[in-house]
C-alpha cells in the first residue's frame, strides 16, 4: 500500500482526490493537513465522504509528512515552492496539483504569478506531468509538476498536429470554457451562484495564467515557438471543460489522413479517446472520469482543421491526472482506481 | 460471473444499470435489447460507455433473455408484465424497474395506470424490493419488483416512525422533490431545458402514480392503514430526491429518543446514513451513489418531527438499488459495484 | 416626479429597484448609497444598467436622503432602525425592504435577529407593507415595513382560508423553495455555483427569521394564534420562490367553494393570480413580474387543501412589491412601473 | 395603432414577440395563429400572459392577416416563402424571422436548407433587416427578413473591422455559445434537460445554416469575399449568445484606435453598447433586452484583435430585433417598447 499524505485538502482538488483514493485499492490516505480546518473530520466538510474515511484535517507537520511514499499538493500557488525543498530532502515523491513548477522560465513564472520564485532548483528538477508526453520521465521523478486544466484539454488537442508539422504553429487559436469548479472553493462574489447561473462570459481573454504553460508544451512539441491566441470562458455548469482548437494546415491534402494520425497517436492512451471524423464529444461524457475526449472536424473546402476536446476539470484536468502521474511513479497499473465510466446523465 | 439481461436499456435507467455494472466484478452484462435502436451500440447512444462495452442493442429474444442469470426490465410500464410470465417459466430471476408489480391490489394498480393487470399471479408471488425492510424474502425471490424513487426516500424516512408507532398516521405530509431524469428520457415538450430550467413547480399535486406506492407500503409498516398527502415537484436539476416529510407525534416527550432510535433502526443498513440531528442532507451528498442519507428536525415547541431524505433517483431511486436487489438474491456482499462516494462537487 | 433615494444599493435588490425605476414614468432616483462602493457608477457593477443610469453609489448622507420624497432602505438587518428615527423627523416617508420593523413583538424580533431593537417606537408605527391585506394603511404611512419574499408567498397562499376560518389553524405546514437570489450578494462559500448548482437541499428546518414573520401575519388573518411549521429549501436556480401549502379542511364540504372563495378574494387584486382548480404554477412565470400566482389542489378523500404559490423572491418578495408599496403611498396608478410580462422562457 | 398579426406563435419566438408587444404602446395584436393550437388561448399555453392577452391562436386566414398592418412570420423554415407571396399583394409589411429570405444566393440557400426557395422574386426584394446597417432601405420595405440570433452577433462584432479593411478578410474565426432557447420549442431529446444540464459541447461543428448567412453579410461590409469559420456550442442555459471573434490585424499599430473606432460606428446606435477595452460582456447582461454588447481584447504582443459579443438569441437575436425593425418601417421611435434593462440577476 502506498501511504498518501495530501497537503492543503480543503478545496475542490482535495476533496476529489479523496474521492478517487476512496476506491484507490493500493492506497491508503494517512493525512490530509488544513491549517484553517485543523480538527474537523473531512466527512464533516464534503459529506459525501461519510463511510470512506475516518480522517480528520491536521495542520502541516513536516514529520508526518515526510514519513510519507507520495505526497500531493493541491494548495494555492505559492505554498509548494516553499515546502518541497525540505521535502525532496526526506525523499518523499511529491505530485504538486499548483502552478509552481509548471513553468521552467522563472522570469515568465514571475511575471504571471506575481512573485519571485523561491525554490528555482527544484523547478529544473521538476517533471511536467502530462504522460502522455513524457510517461518514462515521469517514472523516474522525484517531482512531478501536474498540468493546468485547460493546458491538459489544450495540448492533447493540438499535440499530434504539432508533433508532425503538420499546421502552421504561429496561428494557433484556443477557445476554452470551464465550468465553475476551476474558479475553487472561495467566498467570491463572482462565483456565486446569482452571478455565474444562468450566463455564459469570456475572462481573461487579454492574457491568462494558463497561456504561458500552454506555449512552453506546444513549442516543446512542435520543436519551434509558436504563437497561439488562448481564451477562456465561464459556463454555468459546475465540472467540465472544452476547447475548440483551431489551426491552419499547411498542405490540405494532409486532412485525409488527419483522423489516422490522431488516432494511432493515441491508440495506446487509455486516457485520450478520439472520437470518429465530425464526433461532438460533450464535457458530461467525462464527467468524474479521468479521460480526455476528442474529435476533429473541417467546414467545406476550408483549411482550418477544427479540434473539440473535452476534459473533467477536476479530474483528467487536476486529481484524475495527479493519480495517473503518481500509478506511473509507482509502477502500478496505469489505471490503478480510475476505471469508472463518466456519470451520465 | 452473474450473466445479466436488460430489457429496454435506451432510457436513463439502462444507462445507469451499464454505467455501475461496468466496474461490477462478478457480473457480464451478455444482451441489451431495444427494438427501436437494435444493432446500435449501447456506446454510440451513451458516449460515457466508449471503451467500457462493445454491446450493441438487440431486438428482444426469449431464449436469449431465458439463458441469462437475471434480467433488469428498464421498460416502460405495462411492458413486463406481460414478458415476465414466460420467463419466470424458464428459471430466470428478474428484478423489474417498472411500475408493473410493485402494488398488491390490482384495482389500484389498474386505476393509477390505465390498464389491466395481465400478469395477476406474478403481482401476488412478487417481493417489493426494498432491502432495508425485506432483504431475507428478496434473497429468496424469483421476481423483485423494485421501488418507484419517491417511494424509496419516503418510505425510508418515515419507517422508523411508523413501525414504532410514535405518529399520528392519518396525518403525514411527504413533500418531495426530484431531478428532472426522472421524467425520463422521450422527446416531451415539458422536459426541455428551457421549460425546465431556471423554474420551479409542482406537478401532479392532486395525485401521482406513486401516492398508492407509498401508501401500500407505509401501511405495511404501520399495520394499520395510513393517510398520506404526497407532492412531488420539478427541480431544475438532472439527480437527485429531496423529501420533505412531516408527522405528528403522539407524545412529544418521545423527541429525546428519535435519533437513537433511527440511527438505531438503520446501524446496520449500508446504504442508509443518518446524520446527526439538525443535519440538512443535500442532493448532491448522494449523487451517483446508492445511498439514502436523512436527518431530523424539530421547531421551537412543535410536536411535528420534521425529516429530511434524499436520494439520486436513478441510483438508490432506480438502477443501484436493483444492483443492491440482485446482490442480495445471488448471495454476493451486497455492497459490491456500489461502494464508490457520491460525485461532489 | 417622485424623487427617491436607495439606501445600501449594491445587492440585488438594490439593483432590481433600480431595474424596475428605470421605467417607471413618476420615479426619479436622485441618490444611492454605499460606503464600499462610494464612487463607482452603478452601471459598472451592474452592467444590464448601462445606459439607464448616469448615477454612482455614494456616501450615505441624511440631508441628501432628507430632501427626497422616498427613501427605499435595502440594508442588511440592523442598519435601518438606526438610521431611519432621524430621516422620520425630517418628514421623508420610507420603506424599510430589511426585517427592522417587520416583527411587532420587540423581544421576538430580538430572539431572532440577535441584537436589542434600537427604534421601538417606530417599529410600533410602522406598518407591515402587504397592500392585499392593509392598503389603506399603507396609502397613510409614513413608514412601512417591506415582507419577507417567504413570507409574501405564504401569506398570500393561506390567506383566505384563515380569513374564513376554514381550516384548522393550529396544523399548517408551508414547505416552502428558493432560488439563490434569496441569499444575497455576499461571498459566501456556501453560495458559490459549485455548491448551489446541481443540487437541492433543505436549510434552516430548525427554525428560520421568516418563520415568526408568517406566524404574525396568519395569526392576525385568523383572529387567533395559530401554529405553523415552515421548511424553505434552496433551488439551484436564481430567481423564484415556490411555497406549497397544507391545511386540513374543518369541513371537507367547504372544498366544494374553495375555489370561488380565492377567486373572489383577489378578484380585484392587480399583483395576485388565482389559476385554474389542478394548476401548477411554474416560479418562471412570474420571473421578473411583481406577481403571486397561486393554484388549489385536493388529493382523492382527502381533508387536506393543497395550495401552490410561487413569486419572484426579488420582485413581488422583495423590490417590487416595495414599489408597488410606494405607488400605493404617493396616491399612484398601483400598477406603474410594474405592467411588464413575467419572462419566459 | 399598428394592427399586428403573427404567423405560427407557439414556439418561444412567438411568446417572446407577446412579451415585448405587451407593453408596446403603438401596437396591437389583432391575430396569432397556429393550426396544432387552434382555439387555445395564448395564456394558456405561457402562463406569463395571463392577463395580458385574451388572444387564442387561430387558423391562419389569409384576409384576416391581409387586414394587418404588419405581420411577423415565426414560422420553421419553408412556410413563409409559400405564404408571403400573397400576402404582399394585398400591401401587408412583413418581417419574417424565419430563414426563407435571408440569402440572397438560392442556390446556397437550397443546399443549406434542404428544399427549392418557392419564391425567388420576393428573396431579391426583401431587405436583410440588420438597422445598424441597412436602415434607411428597412423603413421603406415591405419584406424584411430578420437576421439570425448568430449572424446578428457575429456581424456587429466584425463589422467595424471589416468596413475599415483593418483585418486580413480570409482568416476570420467566430466561436459562438447560445443558450438551449435557441434550439426552439419541440420535443427533442438532444434538447431535453437531462440531456442539456451540466453539460457543453460544440455541434455544426462541420458546417451550419447560420456560416452562409454570416459569410454574405461580411463579405458585404468587408466588399470582398471573406473567409469565415463558425463553430456554435451549447451553453447549459436558457438564454443568450456569446460570440468570441478572432481577426488578424494588417497593421498592428491600429490596435490604438480600434476601441475609437468601434465606439464611434456604434455611437448613435440604441441597441449596441460598445464597452471599454478588455472588459468581459455577460450574457446576463443583456436578457430579455434588445441589446447587443462587446468588448475588444488585445493578448500581449500579439497581432489578433478578440472581440467578445453577446446578446439574448431570443430578443435582439429574434424578437426584438423584428420590433425594432418594425418601429423602422412604421417610423416610430427606434425604441419604443424596448426600453427596459435586462433582467439581472
Amino acid at each position: 500500500m502506498i501511504k498518501v499524505g495530501i497537503v492543503g485538502g480543503t478545496g475542490y482538488t482535495g476533496v476529489e482526490l479523496l474521492r478517487i483514493l476512496a476506491v484507490h485499492p493500493e492506497v491508503t490516505v494517512s493525512c490530509i493537513t488544513s491549517r484553517s480546518e485543523a480538527g474537523v473530520p473531512v466527512a464533516d466538510m464534503y459529506p459525501n465522504l461519510r463511510g470512506h474515511f475516518d480522517l480528520a484535517y491536521s495542520e502541516p507537520d513536516a514529520s508526518v509528512l515526510a514519513a510519507c511514499d507520495l505526497v500531493f499538493f493541491a494548495t494555492p500557488h505559492g505554498v509548494a515552492m516553499r515546502m518541497i525543498p525540505g521535502l525532496m530532502e526526506s525523499g518523499v515523491r511529491v505530485v504538486d496539483l499548483s502552478a509552481d513548477f509548471r513553468i521552467k522560465d522563472l522570469q515568465v513564472w514571475s511575471e504571471w504569478y506575481g512573485m519571485p520564485h523561491e525554490s528555482p532548483e527544484w523547478v529544473e528538477k521538476a517533471v511536467y506531468g502530462l504522460p502522455e508526453v513524457v510517461r518514462d520521465e515521469i517514472a523516474r521523478a522525484q517531482l512531478v509538476a501536474n498540468p493546468g486544466c485547460y493546458p491538459t484539454a489544450v495540448q492533447l488537442g493540438f499535440l499530434p498536429l504539432l508533433e508532425q508539422g503538420l499546421v502552421d504553429p504561429s496561428r494557433l487559436i484556443a477557445d476554452a470554457k470551464s465550468g465553475a469548479s476551476g474558479g475553487g472553493r472561495q467566498g467570491k462574489i463572482g462565483m456565486l451562484h446569482g452571478e455565474v447561473g444562468e450566463s455564459f462570459k469570456a475572462y481573461g481573454a487579454s492574457g491568462h495564467r494558463h497561456l504561458p504553460e500552454i506555449r512552453q508544451g506546444l513549442s516543446a512539441a512542435a520543436g519551434t515557438e509558436i504563437g497561439v491566441t488562448f481564451v477562456p470562458h465561464l459556463v454555468p455548469m459546475i465540472r467540465g471543460i472544452e476547447a475548440t482548437l483551431y489551426a491552419e494546415m499547411k498542405n490540405p491534402a494532409d486532412f485525409d489522413r488527419l483522423q489516422a494520425l490522431f488516432e494511432g497517436r493515441y491508440r495506446n492512451e487509455p486516457f485520450v479517446d478520439v472520437m470518429p471524423f465530425g464526433s461532438h464529444p460533450e464535457t458530461r461524457s467525462v464527467r468524474g472520469a479521468n479521460l480526455c475526449r476528442m474529435a476533429l472536424h473541417r467546414q467545406e473546402r476550408s483549411n482550418i482543421v477544427i479540434i473539440s476536446s473535452v476534459i473533467d476539470n477536476l479530474v483528467k484536468g487536476a486529481a484524475g491526472q495527479a493519480i495517473q502521474n503518481m500509478n506511473v511513479m509507482f509502477g502500478l497499473k496505469e489505471t490503478l482506481g480510475l476505471e469508472a465510466p463518466a456519470l451520465l446523465p
